[in-house]
């Protein structure tokens, strides 16, 4: 089991292994490629992953075995395993506690050459269905108190598999930046009365210059003090604080922005490496007048260094209105 | 000018370049070697930098030719730039100002070849003799509020240039980072009427399984709350908030330990790239019973993924007291 430790001054939770320490020998220092050899994500590989907890697979199909369309299965290798107490402790000045949690993979198709951006809009739909069904299950722990969905696509944003799949980590402790979201959404709201992410969508739709993708419910769009070049947040427009209660219509149209973001990212950058997290409220309490759940997507084209890790804060080289207008001028596939 | 642009909702600022800003063809998705040609902090290529603006060099010598020892200059392509007004101003939902700061680059060696670890005590003394004299100099402009020093090393670490420099980044805001560390160790004083810091050393003496090096002013340790495989703290044993405030045997004592760690890495981990950050107080109030500056030195092992954009949290997969005994346990060159 892994520890979760604590920073004594600024409050930061890591995930330290300690069951399989990795030596000084276990990193490379050019990329590498995904170890070859059979893929435990392709039909027939069933058994190389730890067995199904969530499938969408015709009728009459054994469990485990090929047929499937989407499988939910534990990480084999997971940051945080869901038996155990969390045990808290004190050691001196530091804090501690025990590494329970879940980490479960959505493999979002059998076929092991198509991106997340190739799925049609109902296979997409089953994928977000897939991360609804998910967090609404492991709420039945009361241990856990966050549950974050992110993908990690290419390798240099830190995908170790190439078969298309995204992440789930249920944490026991809600993370630091999402404090920090919720805490900077409450002081706003406590001195306008208003969600911020609600008036970040008027001012976006308002002002039209930072926005690629619209429909019913959602945008897509550059926010105007973007971390990275070419960040996209997808919002829906109704606020809404938890992902989980998305509804079946809200599904669909969020299958289709993030679709049409992803095939317009690929067009721009040359199919980038990217990660998107779901930002979305802790388990409890799950209402909260001044949150919105939304998406944040980042390519990865720039590298973190000194200035960022010492400030917290980015230096992006693309303005954010540029790379709208670029991602909204891209020529997609018919 | 860029500008600085505020997070409405966590306050962070980031820094867009609005006045050469990159389009999508300026991001290679492979890492790609510094541009070749002439190396502008080498010998005879002084006119390829602004004019220095603090050198350490033989008497006789004409500024801004060859014969210096070490060259602070103008960041050719600054982030910040000293010219001009803040300007802070809303817009809607959102705030920002302009880009006013300083951006400089230090030299560290005439010498193409030598890394950091490679310089002499007498020399490394040298480098951070600079940092003082450049952080105090600094203070003289009320518009700035922060200097942050840092050093990236390597391409994937984010250095453009291989030839051994050292960078300052001066603000005319406090940075979230920053503030998360004060606000944390208040909480921390008012609590316990001790800086956390003074804690940390204390424990991590006591302790001895994280430490790597020590001599009389300072130790180098793998903290326990490591939130990157090998990450490294030098912290000075007594309390000083204010780095700038370093007396003349503090900086040979630093440049001991720094240079032992640089090496004890180099060693362990086959010549990694890094960063390296001097965490220390804003520039008023410099005082402060609960801050304590020290340097944080991360080998760039890793990757930053879905997982830690989202929560704030890292998956650090080598327990510090292993890393700290693979440091210490390193052969170094006689």
């Amino acid at each position: 089991m892994s520890e979760l430790r604590r920073d004594p001054i600024i409050g930061r939770w890591n995930i330290i292994e300690t069951e399989t320490p990795a030596g000084a020998d276990a990193f490379d220092v050019d990329p590498h490629a995904p170890s070859g050899g059979k893929c435990p994500f392709c039909y027939g590989n069933e058994p190389l992953t730890p067995p199904e907890i969530y499938v969408v697979r015709p009728p009459g199909t054994a469990p485990n075995s090929a047929g499937w369309k989407l499988r939910v299965v534990p990480n084999k290798f997971p940051a945080l395993k869901i038996e155990g107490d969390l045990g808290r402790r004190g050691l001196g000045v530091f804090d501690m506690c025990n590494g329970v949690g879940a980490h479960e993979v959505i493999i979002e198709t059998p076929d092991h050459q198509r991106q997340m951006a190739d799925l049609s809009i109902e296979e997409l739909a089953g994928v977000i269905k897939a991360f609804q069904v998910r967090s609404l299950d492991l709420r039945g722990d009361r241990r856990l108190k966050y549950t974050l969905i992110f993908k990690n696509f290419g390798l240099t944003a830190g995908a170790s598999l190439e078969h298309s799949h995204s992440q789930l980590i249920a944490l026991p402790i809600v993370p630091k930046r999402v404090q920090e979201e919720l805490r900077g959404s409450q002081r706003y709201f406590e001195f306008k009365d208003r969600c911020p992410y609600c008036d970040l969508v008027s001012q976006e739709v308002q002002e039209d210059e930072r926005l690629l993708a619209e429909n019913r419910s959602f945008l897509a769009c550059c926010p105007f003090m973007s971390n990275f070049p070419f960040e996209i947040w997808i919002l829906p427009k109704e606020h809404r604080a938890d992902f989980a209660q998305i509804g079946p219509d809200a599904v669909t149209d969020f299958a289709r922005i993030l679709k049409e973001t992803l095939l317009r990212m690929r067009v721009s950058l040359s199919d980038p490496s990217y990660n998107f997290i779901i930002h979305t409220a802790p388990i409890e309490p799950r209402e909260r007048e001044e949150y919105h759940w939304h998406l944040e997507l980042i390519p990865k084209l720039t590298k973190i260094a000194g200035f960022e890790w010492g400030t917290g804060f980015y230096i992006n080289p693309t303005p954010p209105e540029l790379a709208a207008r670029l991602l909204r001028e891209a020529t997609l596939p018919a």
